[in-house]
């Protein structure tokens, strides 16, 4: 089987790490680019994320000597590149936004783990096992943003992604849910590298995640909708 | 008694806030002065650390209300001030040498818990059991800064504070010291805040401290020196 | 002001270390009589507690040199002994209720820890700003059990003193309570020493406490009930 | 290749559990017996170590149902086997001994996780890299004390494997050493289950490890030591 050429945007962080880590033995997928900011452009993989790697497997021989590129700089896509997996971190929403449509302008589909674009209409945001049926949106969304081959798919909130799935599954078996009480307990990983200082969390449990509550109560409503006429 | 009035420098630090939370009640000491970066200054303390304060004791409600100043700020220091303690935290450390000698210069004893001045040749670096006759080198210091009334004193690193004077007792005992093997364990909060990510130390010793060794190789000679004829 | 004085049953476990720190100093209380298992009966307190002592303080001086007492050993119970706080732990519930029962048929009130008593009907269960007229069953229960001067009292379950409190202002307030859901987020320190070990916690969450539901679920019941025309 | 036939003595701990991990897959060895304390002997291992099992796998299928054997039962122990590793626990030191005694005697090869045997003069105690020429002392010990085809060899102590081998390393290459100063920083792990209470280590350090010290001065004297003529 011959495998998809893809990239990792925000490939030098912790989220691009883990995409790294899942990918480098895919029977589908090979990584053939790895994307992140100006600071690490020109490097090699290896040497843009030294003492950040945080993986628990070395840095994949493979993938060591990529160089990184500029995420900005579309110059330098590989030709054979299939599609993307974006984990970029920028300082605003807008201006993730704004790099997630240029890869989709320019013919690349685009797969998303951040939040930007989760309450774009016309952007699906799939749990696959609940709501995969939304990807029939995406021919709309090309005729609406004039993509050709591109699109930007995105993923919801972490936590929700474990929970949902039950109580699709209950739904689906009939047993209507009304209500959803919620308690998570997430592990520090959740918030990336630097990430929750030691001094908050050794002996301790930290309360409260900024914006977590407004995305409980509000992206299931996304996940468990259904596409409407057009 | 009549109290001496005492002002921190870098008051909204970690280290500024220990020397709050341990001057707050001193029998000696009054604070009334507390001076930080210009995007603390003309805040009340308790606006200026509030979600960063890290002591096991609420902010004194004596502290709570002062108005910060900026470190640099020098129109604005109390009148009554007597002296300072120094806990600024800047980019570089010429630039915290620079600020600790104005202090000095304008007439106030400064004692540091930094190492900017800490090779300074005629700065004592004091641990009180061991060298503190070396308060005789501030009048030399005076006099080659052209200082008045003002001066500057250091400690030195942490952890030798721990161990050196054991080891000057051992000397005083008649037992010569030859050499010392040296390991320190030494708790997360010496890093201050942020500083260590819990993804480094849960679960996790950190075997490195940048500089530490050079410090603990160096520092214990000034504390153990003798002044010579002048 | 005269202190009464108070014996502490089970005085060498975590409870009855926490009865030390908490009473040593305490305006009312002077603790006159630790008493312990066969194992540490006849050392002193620092003898038998030493390795075991948990307490962020140190073993107060006016308790080091008690001598431990059988906590079966009635003989041995001071003269002006007032009454006594236990702390005990048996192999059975049976075995604490019937030691808790000797020392209340000799006469003494016993305010317990355990949860052996607390649904002896006549036993009142008591959190001080909810249901502190409960005491008036304590006439009952003496001429139930034909004790004379001494009584059982008991408190809830540690997690439910938290949080039944402002639950029962609520309803005070005129806002009637329906249903509760709760999550309980609890230290290590709950379990006791050695209680939870190491290797389960560190880096994880515990998710169950064996009994902790029935608990939650039944002993708010007691402490929110009315006592009844007899 | 044929695998050898292997059994585990004390199966059901965590080094006997390491043991199951560790060798569930190898190509060498296949594990057909598993023997514990009497009060496992006759569950079957998932029953047996259910809420034990600290692995970060879940207990291989083709042992789960192996029936654990009374490690005392010499007459159950399969035909087939073709030598065991040791990693029983029991009161004294001298009950390990003697056990460990029998399967030798008993004409089984006994590789042991125990400090038991380590001072045994005619038990070698190997560190592969460093000393595996010590097996010359297996027919000495067979002689000794009338063994057939059994014998004992064992490990020493966890801490010294990791550091003993780059001192022999220097040794080998001409740099004498002439003194060590060890300090070791070792995980709860070392201690087995239940083992470190987490009251005392979370947000702590244990400084000291009962035996360790005399271990670490004695234990490479044998490991270094030459067999001398006889």
């Amino acid at each position: 089987m011959k495998k998809f050429s893809v990239g990792i945007l925000g490939a030098t962080g912790t989220v691009g790490q883990n995409y790294i880590k899942l990918l480098q033995d895919h029977p589908w997928f090979e990584i053939v680019d790895v994307a992140a900011s100006p600071r690490s452009a020109g490097k090699t993989y290896v040497e843009a994320v030294k003492e950040k790697w945080q993986m628990p497997i070395p840095i994949p021989n493979k993938i060591k000597d990529l160089t990184v590129r500029d995420v900005q700089d579309f110059e330098k896509i590989p030709e054979n590149l299939n599609f993307v997996f974006s984990a970029i971190n920028m300082p605003t929403k807008e201006q993730i936004k704004e790099v997630e449509y240029s890869y989709a302008k320019k013919g690349f589909p685009l797969i998303s783990n951040n939040s930007a674009h989760r309450w774009t209409p016309d952007v699906p945001m799939i749990i696959g096992e609940i709501n995969h049926e939304h990807v029939n949106v995406i021919p709309i969304q090309q005729k609406n943003k004039d993509f050709t081959k591109g699109f930007i798919v995105v993923k919801p909130n972490c936590s929700l992604q474990s929970y949902l799935t039950p109580i699709y599954a209950l739904e689906q078996a009939g047993y209507k849910v009304e209500k959803l009480i919620i308690t998570t307990l997430q592990a520090v990983s959740g918030a990336g590298y630097p990430g929750v200082p030691s001094l908050d969390i050794v002996d301790n449990i930290v309360p409260y995640i900024n914006g977590e509550e407004k995305k409980t109560e509000e992206e299931p409503l996304k996940n468990l909708g259904k596409i409407g006429k057009i």
